[in-house]
């Protein structure tokens, strides 16, 4: 297992935005795993159209995960949005996130930077940092937890 | 100048959730600025309808302040809404967000919760957790920066 924590996605952040040889004029995180990134992201890349979308994953009675998403933002005159998540796992949320809006929007480019990837995901992202390779703990999943609730 | 780091945002959070005696099934926050609070509580508070609204100001020629609201999220079955967002400043955001959604939700009951909040504003939110005395520099928007990049 490994504490991800504040100070590790800091500089996580800072690598990112080096290798980040993509200028989007709007940042769409999706929630909630990609909310303080996206968060920081805009301010570093001084972008102010930072919106958010909501994919939540549901198990039917064959133990597949069904991913609904809703909430699609009006992503206004944007012509290239950086998707971003704090981890591609399986890759299924980052897939038909970008059938979705690639749907709703065919004239806007879309790429996606993640902090974790899995070699094994669907879905390879244009960015990232790490590759995961055990269950992570991120600090804002267990900063706010009494020492008593921590595992 | 108060630079406000993840220390003290983390501890804030911390007397911010106990203060909290309101339990909301869906967590809103003002973008850019309530990301990174909306993320952890909503986490914290064990509530996967964590969604954001975009407000910006734009200053019009006699150099007042006109605030867009868009990017308002269809909230589903939530009653009882909190919303974030880092500081109430004028308050003229907040209570703008508070007209639009009441109009738009007049079932919803709607609360605000932020870290800072002055008592000049025209808004005070239900629940604060600091008074705002000088300019405050987030963790948010610097700790991304290179050295020479800060003040």
């Amino acid at each position: 297992m490994l504490y991800y924590s504040y100070e590790m996605f800091r500089e996580d952040m800072k690598r990112l935005i080096e290798k980040l040889d993509y200028r989007p004029d709007a940042v769409l995180g999706i929630t909630r795993g990609g909310l303080t990134m996206a968060h920081f992201l805009g301010i570093a890349l001084d972008i102010r159209e930072v919106y958010t979308i909501n994919a939540i994953s549901y198990f039917n009675k064959r133990q597949e995960g069904d991913i609904k998403i809703f909430n699609i933002p009006n992503l206004g005159d944007a012509k290239r949005v950086l998707i971003v998540d704090e981890i591609v796992d399986s890759g299924k949320s980052m897939q038909k996130i970008f059938e979705v809006l690639g749907e709703i929007s065919p004239d806007v480019e879309f790429k996606s930077a993640v902090l974790f990837h899995k070699p094994t995901a669907t879905y390879t992202p244009d960015f990232y940092v790490r590759e995961a390779s055990e269950w992570i703990e991120f600090f804002w999943e267990v900063d706010l937890l009494a020492p008593e609730e921590k595992r």
